[in-house]
């Protein structure tokens, strides 16, 4: 059972300075340009079937892979971030080029409910012979959430009906019955959208086939593993597999079984978000305890410190336990919005700041620093150490992380709230404006803040006349020590349970609500495991993880050394990078001029006395390519 | 002109136990495993023509590569083992099963002189397309090395014969005259068996053609490269080379312009160790100032504290300027064996201390951890940091590691002194008898010693009747600090030059000279600059440097941190892994019970005392695999 209902984004107003900022760079820079370049790279031009099939503008790899069997899902995000910009503000142009889209969409399709338009245009003999590689369900998956956005923004339901008949026909082809195959992605997605969908129409069919997709996930129960199958069908050998075992889309094992999280990042925690999905849904013990086994693995063995997930390249993914390294992280920006979904849902099946944090965490830095302060620039993999060598760049072969960022930051507003029938919790700060019903009533809740910068709130309360007894619980955050709260003035008893403090009351129209969460400057430290964090220092202020870069440093920042009782102080900097907090304070730093040339010396080089200056992790890279540093080291001499 | 000859190892008897028992390890259990791996393999049998074509044993890699390009190298490595091993030893198994080899490649010879199983047996009309890739020339190189060395251990000239045939056919078809191609190989060897081939035999060809090689090699004066000629000839687009430029195979400038060291470790180590033979050669300047340009290069930015060289997995060599990671350090045993090659012909260029001083460490560490104790073991890549999953094996997919370290091996006498007309320098200890040609007599040398585990050295000196004043010029190693000496029991006045205790006088047999080399453990640093190394210490001992072995020690080795002041012990353990000199010393790990499940916290966890305990790198990986950490982390607190 659903305990909490997420609250559509469109109905909250983003009143902040930082998150208004950050989505207006998406409405009026991000999208136009990312629409250029799916133009510019030929993804928009991939839709419009029938014409000559073109050669592959991205060659296939030795393994007969290419990056444009995903290109469907690139429309598909660019359509769903799009609309969530039209439901802030609606743009003929913009809905003229969806629209186009569409069209093109709906000639594509084939009579069957088909649509995928690498097969249909290149290969349409080999349509849904290899789930496990090629990515048909998940483009579909992509279009879908498109067209749900796409009907709640503009009310038209067209492209829905388009991808409704799609899933019929998915429906058709796999499931469990008669004459139809046991199939499942390779690369989950389908399923989250399959939920949107079913809260959208409320078609029972969408919540099936996405129940019929993870339960099958992985099943050998007297049958062969579907990819299995599908690879002798193809001639090869399954025991080809590149990645050599099923891990690596966590089909190795049935869902509820899992409990080590394994394999490419992204598949994996849009897949937990699904189970969180379903077993809210279903109500269902078994997936609720998978998903709890889950994100106890992840949080407490396998997590960046800025909230990013994967360190390996080699399978955009999972390795083994405290295996955090900083200079080659992958860390993918798309693995973090996914935890952001993951996280949300996981909040809506128990209220638990555990969840939050991590939604909070993952947001404003992993996610976030996905996305260049322009708006037109991005990282695919976000590591937390850098030579100089890693930049942003404009565009990707693979620009999966382009729009998941911008579909994030455009519906970041959803993941403000909380909705019981008489509780409100609020997950997340940042100046907002939006009226709920509780109670029996509806309620205004005006949030005013300069959070992330500081952690003085103001609610304003203003309940409708009738509106019954309910709870406001505004989180208090596991970063804040000594948080208070003051209700029109008066103290409130701080009863925080599991990390929400929860205010019920009368609530009654000028009822004011403040909260003072201190948000000083911490150190943090990495489990002892963490080979690559020992002896090392991280800084965090509120939500926000720091970070040093060169830019701000006299010194190289790969030879900052802090002192475990160094002061930090705040320095609150408008003018820069759109207005921040540093952090600086004095730190050491090893003189290399005595060694001369010397590589290896007997003696420690000297240190010299310095200033670290250090800016959140999510704002690096944006004046131009330069060494950072995220985990200092610590030495008391 | 070269100021110093090496001696051969056939002329230097090891007496010191830690040489012989690895020696004795390579002769009676290294080179017989071998050479059953080679049969097993299939390697053996690849040279045995004709028969029927039979499938390729390990399978072409999709840019049509495949490592068995190179067997017809394994052969002739195994051979230059096998034919050390008789000089030290005859056996005439080994001897019939070389000559049985022999019949094969004789057999296999191609009327022209061509000599290239893998060719004539499957693709006899693509032989000389691919220089680049595919490794003729480095095979033929082998070959000849193992020629070489088979006609000094038994005067037996077939092979050599076989080999200079084949020579012949490629001076015939590559060089600088009319209607030859202006070819190089892909991978540098060749150059360096030429000039040995030289040396045995005294025929001027074997030399030009090395030298037509050296100088040709990154020639773009007036003509394409080489290797884009070739490419165009194949119908491939030079631009579309996996490794993008020839750096890879230093073939990207001419070598003479060479200063910094790129590429591929193994191929740029055997090609400087080919330039400074011809600098010697021709007394060549130009030559000469390369040699020293990379060296500096190298030892100052570019070699792990283990005489390791190359970190990166991908192009099995050079990255940036002090990129040295530690967990992922390629540091290939075959790069260690080449730089032990390259520094023994600086140091007959140059008698300077420097080059002995990497040759001792790359040889005591990095080149010989890639040979088990158990001497059928082996590392092709040289970790400086496992957490326990890296490990030795019996075999590889490209064994050219293993037959590198069993030559090293088997020859590693010929390291240890340099000859001039009236000097004998002494470059290594550890227990020899020498008789050498000098100062128009000759002199017996016998040190004893329990080198590396004591630098406490007695070398007795017995010139014949007539022999002149001469120089005895033993090492004085860069790690030493406060090195004495006593002749005839009397005081020696310490007139070291670059490295080297000169002392000039007319010897008497009974003369003895004593040394002392105080091997005292001791700390190093890496420059501030290796961010691997940040906050660290390694530690060392005489040549050896050494590392902390899960095996040694009750915490984990990557949660130990020792204080700058710690006291370190040595404890000598005969029995243990042949008998070595252990370290210990008191410590502090982190202890991980207090953070429960947190992954990050606030607080530093507190570390509890505890002992270090650390071993020879060398032998680490000898009882089962177990994490190991070789850099610690430094800590006053």
């Amino acid at each position: 059972m659903r305990t909490y209902a997420s609250v559509p984004f469109s109905q909250v107003k983003i009143t902040g300075d930082f998150w208004h900022e950050r989505l207006e760079t998406v409405l009026t820079r991000t999208i136009p340009s990312q629409l250029a370049k799916l133009e510019s790279s030929d993804i928009r031009g991939s839709i419009k079937l029938p014409k000559p099939v073109p050669p592959l503008t991205i060659p296939r790899q030795s393994n007969n892979f290419t990056v444009q069997y995903f290109w469907d899902s690139d429309i598909g995000k660019w359509i769903e971030a799009a609309a969530y910009a039209l439901s802030h503000r609606r743009d003929a142009a913009i809905e003229a080029e969806i629209e186009a889209m569409i069209d093109d969409l709906e000639a594509a399709q084939e009579d069957d409910g088909y649509l995928n338009c690498f097969y249909t245009q290149r290969e349409p003999e080999k349509r849904w012979t290899n789930l496990r590689d090629n990515h048909e369900m998940y483009n579909a998956g992509h279009l879908l959430e498109g067209a749900v956005a796409y009907y709640h923004a503009t009310g038209r339901d067209r492209f829905l009906k388009i991808m409704e008949r799609n899933m019929d026909h998915i429906a058709a082809t796999f499931g469990p019955g008669e004459g139809r195959r046991r199939g499942y992605p390779g690369h989950q997605e389908i399923e989250i959208a399959l939920v949107r969908a079913w809260h959208a129409t409320g078609q029972r069919k969408f919540l099936d086939l996405a129940t019929y997709f993870i339960d099958e996930r992985g099943n050998t129960d007297g049958v062969d593993h579907y990819f299995d199958i599908e690879s002798r069908a193809r001639g090869e050998d399954p025991a080809g597999y590149w990645f050599g075992d099923y891990e690596y889309s966590q089909a190795h094992l049935p869902v509820r079984q899992q409990t080590k999280v394994v394999g490419h990042a992204v598949r994996a925690m849009y897949m937990y978000a699904a189970m969180a999905d379903l077993a809210a849904e279903h109500d269902d013990a078994a997936l609720r305890a998978a998903c709890e086994a889950l994100w106890k693995d992840v949080t407490e063995r396998r997590m960046y410190v800025t909230g990013g997930f994967g360190p390996s390249e080699w399978n955009e993914g999972f390795t083994k336990d405290f295996d955090l390294p900083n200079d080659t992280a992958y860390a993918e920006t798309c693995a973090s919005v996914a935890m952001v979904f993951w996280a949300a849902r996981m909040l809506n099946l128990d209220l638990d700041g555990q969840y939050a944090d991590v939604l909070e965490l993952a947001l404003y830095n992993n996610a976030l620093a996905g996305l260049s302060r322009d708006g037109a620039h991005y990282f695919y993999d976000n590591k937390l150490e850098s030579d100089g060598a890693h930049h942003r760049w404009d565009w990707h072969r693979c620009p999966c992380c382009t729009m998941n960022v911008s579909r994030l930051v455009a519906s970041v507003a959803g993941y403000y709230y909380g909705l019981a029938d008489t509780e409100i919790a609020i997950h997340l700060y940042g100046g907002a404006t939006t009226t709920l019903p509780v109670a029996g009533g509806e309620v205004t809740l005006v949030e005013t803040s300069d959070f992330p910068w500081d952690g003085r709130i103001r609610i304003a309360v203003t309940p409708t006349p009738g509106t019954g007894r309910f709870t406001l619980s505004p989180r208090i955050p596991s970063w804040c020590r000594g948080a208070s709260a003051r209700l029109n003035g008066a103290p409130v008893e701080m009863t925080v349970e599991r990390g929400y403090l929860k205010i019920t009351r009368d609530w009654a129209a000028g009822d004011v609500l403040e909260l003072d969460l201190p948000m000083g400057p911490e150190r943090l430290y990495a489990h002892p495991d963490v080979r690559h964090d020992a002896g090392r220092v991280a800084l965090r202020r509120g939500p926000l993880v720091y970070c040093c870069e060169q830019h701000d440093n006299a010194e190289p920042v790969n030879r900052l050394r802090l002192a475990p009782d160094a002061p930090l102080r705040e320095r609150r900097e408008p003018g820069m990078l759109g207005g921040l907090v540093l952090l600086e304070g004095p730190a050491r730093a090893e003189d290399a001029t005595p060694w001369g040339t010397a590589l290896y010396a007997t003696a420690r080089a000297p240190a010299r006395e310095t200033t670290m200056t250090a800016l959140p992790y999510y704002a690096w890279c944006n004046r131009g390519s330069n060494p950072m540093q995220l985990w200092l080291q610590e030495a008391a001499d």
